[in-house]
């Protein structure tokens, strides 16, 4: 059996409000193609109930490999350079292991 | 159909080191009945890959209802007032709505 250690990130974005349309776009755009990867669990697109120019990206991995292997894909480049210049401040991540539930249940 | 608007909830703790076993053991609790509850769709605990002492979780409700009938649990209450004492600085959370997946689809 393949471990799989349920590697997460949380990643939070601070958009630039008249950017907010276009940043949507490409990450749905994202958001699509890392669920088609065969290492990826689950990826939330989240807003912010109190600021709808802040968004989160919630992803999973079946481990650390699969999402270095994220980071290599075409779509995920593209995102990178298509946000780059929305951003109203540098993007920040949590990186973090599922202990409950129990990723190899 | 009843709307589901996948309301998230990030919470970061930092956990005093040694009570971080304890921690872990009042937060499985709250962890297993919370998934128990008919409108909570995920509950991930997780640690910080760089910082063993660093929680998170994350947590999805159907709504904002669910979230507020949650709060009002025995369950919940149990963990708040367990984990009081155990934290290093008082806990933060980020309340999103996701986008992606459109939680009515």
């Amino acid at each position: 059996m393949i471990p799989r250690t349920m590697y997460t990130v949380y990643v939070t974005i601070h958009v630039i409000p008249e950017h907010v349309d276009a940043f949507c776009a490409a990450t749905e755009d994202n958001h699509r193609n890392t669920r088609l990867e065969a290492g990826n669990l689950r990826f939330d697109v989240l807003r912010d109930n109190d600021d709808p120019n802040c968004f989160y990206l919630y992803e999973v991995y079946q481990n650390e490999d699969a999402f270095r292997g994220h980071q290599q894909t075409e779509h995920y480049h593209r995102w990178r350079e298509t946000v780059a210049d929305m951003m109203a401040t540098p993007r920040s991540a949590c990186k973090a292991t599922s202990i409950y539930p129990e990723p190899w249940a």
